[in-house]
C-alpha cells in the first residue's frame, strides 16, 4: 500500500473562494460579510466536491499511490489575515470540507486539519478544534510555526507558549506537520523560500531546545524533505555536538520525520543516504508548488514516487517503511483506521 | 593552487573586542565611548596580528590550501546594532584590520570587506567604503541582504534600492558574497538557520526578478553551498519554468555562484551532481560555525577539501575550476593581483 502523507486540497470548489472573499471583504465593509456561517450554508454538492477531486484521483491512479493524507491548501490557511475570529471560522469551514472529502471518498483520502492559529493568540486556543478534528477522524494537523506570515514575530517551537497544544497532540496521538502558510514579507516567496526556510528553522529550533525530553511522545513531520536539513546534515550533526546535546539522531530522530517532497532524483538520493529510512515518509504535495513537467526527464517534477523507484539498493523493507510502515507508525490514528477497515 | 574563497577572521585580537564593547557601551552611556577612533588608535602590533592568525595558518598548511579570501567575522558585522555611524566606524576598523593582515601575510590572505550597511539606510551610502576597499586591494565584499538582523524589514535584493551599489560593484569588477550577520530574531539560530535561510531566500529572490538583465556583469556568490538550493534543484528549476523565466541555468548561472561550505560528503556530492562545475568555488569557512571533529570520519566537519578529494570522477579540469579557475574568474581583481605577483 502506498500512502502519500502530504497533499493539500488545491482544487477547491469556487464556492469556497467566494466565501473567503466575502469573509475578508467583510473586514473592510461589514455590509459585505457573507450570509453563510458554516460549510452547510455554502451548499456545495457532493457531486461538485467529487468532481473537484478528479485531478487528484487521476494522479493517484497514474502514479500508483493508494491513499492520500489530505489537508486544506497550505497557503490558504493564511493565519495572519483578519483577526482571530476570521481565522477560526475559516479553519472550521476548511476542515469541514476536508471531512466531507474523507466521507465521500474514504478509500482515497484521510484528513489532516488546519488549526485556528492567529498571531499573538495562545496555541491553547486551538485545543477545541484539535479535539473536534480527532472526533471527526482526522489523523494529524498542520501546525504553523509562524502564524505572522513571514515576520516571525512569535516565539520558537520550543517555547512553553506551545506546550498546552503539544499536551493535547500527545493525548490524541496526533502528529503535527510543521507547515507555514502564505507570506506577506516581500523577501520570501512563499513556496520558494518561506516554506523551505521554515522547515530549516524548525529543525534548528529543535536542535537548540530539549522539547522531546518534555514530550517524548510528540511527533513532528517536517515537510519538503526537511528544507535544507539533509543537504547540511554534517552541519547539523556538528552543531548538535558543539551544543553538547546528544548526537543528532538520538536528540531528535525519535520524534522528527521528513517527507519526500524533493523534486529531483539526486536530492532524494542524498536524503536516503543521510536520514535513516525509519524517518522518511513518502509524499508528493501534488498539485502543489511545482506541478509542471521536468523537461530533463519528461515526467512531472512532483512525481516523487519515480525518484524512490529510481534509487539503487532499496530493500523490500525499506520500501515498505517509506511507502506505508512509517506513516502507520507516525500517524497511529491512520493505522487504527486502516486496520478497522481491514487494510 | 588552492584558493579558499570564504573564511572570516574569527580569532581577532582582544583589543578589537574591547573597542567594540566600548563603542556599544557608548550608546547607552556616552561617558564610556572609546577614545580610539581608528585602527591605529587600537595599537595592535604586527606580532599580535600574526600571532592571532596561527590557527588559520596551521589549518591552511595541514589541509593543503594556499590562499584564503578573508573577511571580517560575519556575525560580527551586526549591521543592525547601534546606528549608521556606529556601523560605519566599526566597518572601517574591521576592514582596516583585514587590510593589515593582507599586507603582513600577502601570500596567505587576500581581503574581502564588509559594508557600512544599516537598516533603512540607502545602500548607495556604502559606495565610498566600496571604492576605498578597491583601492586597498580588496577583491570583493560581503553584502548583507537583511541588515535588520533577522527581521527582514528591507526590500529584496532585486529592488532598485540596491542598484547604485550594484553599479559600483560592476564598475569595480568586485563580486558580492550574499552573507547575513548575527540575528536578533529568537526564531533563527544565526549559523544554523539565519545563514542558510538567507542563502535560499536570496536565490529565490533572484529567480523571481530579472536583476541580471539590468546588470549582466554583476556577480553574486551564495555561501554555505547555496543554502537549500542544490538539495531542491528540481523545485527551483520547476519554479523558474512556471514563472516563465528562462531555464534556471540561463536565468541565473552566468551571475550566481556557490561555495563548497557543506560539511559532509553526500552533500558535496549532490552539489557537484546538479550545479555546473563552473559555478562552484572551493571554500571551508574554517574556524567558523562547525569547527569540531566529525566522530563518523575522525576529521573536521569543515575540512571540505576532503569531500572534494572524495568525489569520484572529477577531471583535472574540474579540480582546477573548483580550486582555482572559478575563483580567478569570479574575482577578477584576485586574478589580476595574483598575476602581478607571478602566480
Amino acid at each position: 500500500m502506498i500512502i502519500d502523507i502530504h497533499c493539500h486540497y488545491t482544487t477547491e470548489p469556487a464556492a469556497l473562494h467566494t466565501f473567503r472573499d466575502k469573509q475578508l471583504a467583510g473586514l473592510a465593509d461589514a455590509a459585505r460579510k457573507p450570509a453563510a456561517k458554516t460549510l452547510a450554508d455554502l451548499a456545495i454538492s457532493d457531486e461538485t466536491i467529487v468532481q473537484s477531486l478528479q485531478p487528484q484521483l487521476k494522479l493517484q491512479k497514474d502514479r500508483g499511490s493508494d491513499l492520500t493524507i489530505f489537508s486544506p491548501r497550505a497557503a490558504g490557511m493564511a493565519h495572519h489575515v483578519g483577526n482571530a475570529e476570521v481565522s477560526r471560522q475559516w479553519t472550521t469551514i476548511s476542515n469541514d470540507l476536508i471531512h466531507r472529502i474523507t466521507q465521500l471518498l474514504p478509500d482515497n483520502f484521510v484528513g489532516v486539519g488546519q488549526l485556528p492559529q492567529f498571531p499573538g493568540v495562545a496555541p491553547a486556543e486551538c485545543i477545541g478544534e484539535l479535539q473536534r478534528l480527532a472526533e471527526l477522524g482526522f489523523v494529524g494537523v498542520n501546525l504553523n510555526p509562524d502564524p505572522s506570515g513571514g515576520w516571525w514575530s512569535g516565539p520558537p517551537l520550543t517555547d512553553r507558549h506551545w506546550y498546552p497544544l503539544y499536551e493535547k497532540l500527545v493525548e490524541l496521538r496526533m502528529p503535527a506537520m510543521i507547515h507555514v502558510s502564505s507570506c506577506c514579507n516581500p523577501n520570501f516567496h512563499h513556496t520558494g523560500a518561506h516554506y523551505i526556510n521554515a522547515d530549516t528553522t524548525a529543525f534548528m529550533q529543535l536542535i537548540q531546545g530539549n522539547l522531546f525530553k518534555d514530550f517524548p511522545e510528540l511527533k513532528f513531520v517536517i515537510p519538503h524533505g526537511g528544507g535544507a536539513v539533509p543537504f547540511h546534515w554534517g552541519r547539523y550533526r556538528g552543531m548538535c555536538l558543539a551544543m553538547q546535546k546528544k548526537p543528532l539522531a538520538e536528540h531528535l530522530l525519535n520524534n522528527v520525520f521528513f517527507d519526500t517532497c524533493v523534486y529531483h532524483q539526486p536530492g532524494l538520493r542524498l536524503m536516503t543516504e543521510v536520514v535513516p529510512m525509519s524517518n522518511i515518509l513518502f509524499a508528493s504535495e501534488m498539485l502543489g508548488a511545482v506541478p509542471g513537467i521536468d523537461p530533463d526527464t519528461g515526467f512531472h517534477f512532483d512525481d516523487t514516487k519515480r525518484y524512490i523507484d529510481g534509487l539503487d539498493g532499496l530493500s523490500a523493507d525499506d520500501r515498505y517503511a517509506l511507502f506505508e510502515g512509517n506513516a502507520r507508525r507516525v500517524y497511529p490514528r491512520l493505522d487504527q483506521l486502516l486496520k478497522r477497515r481491514g487494510r
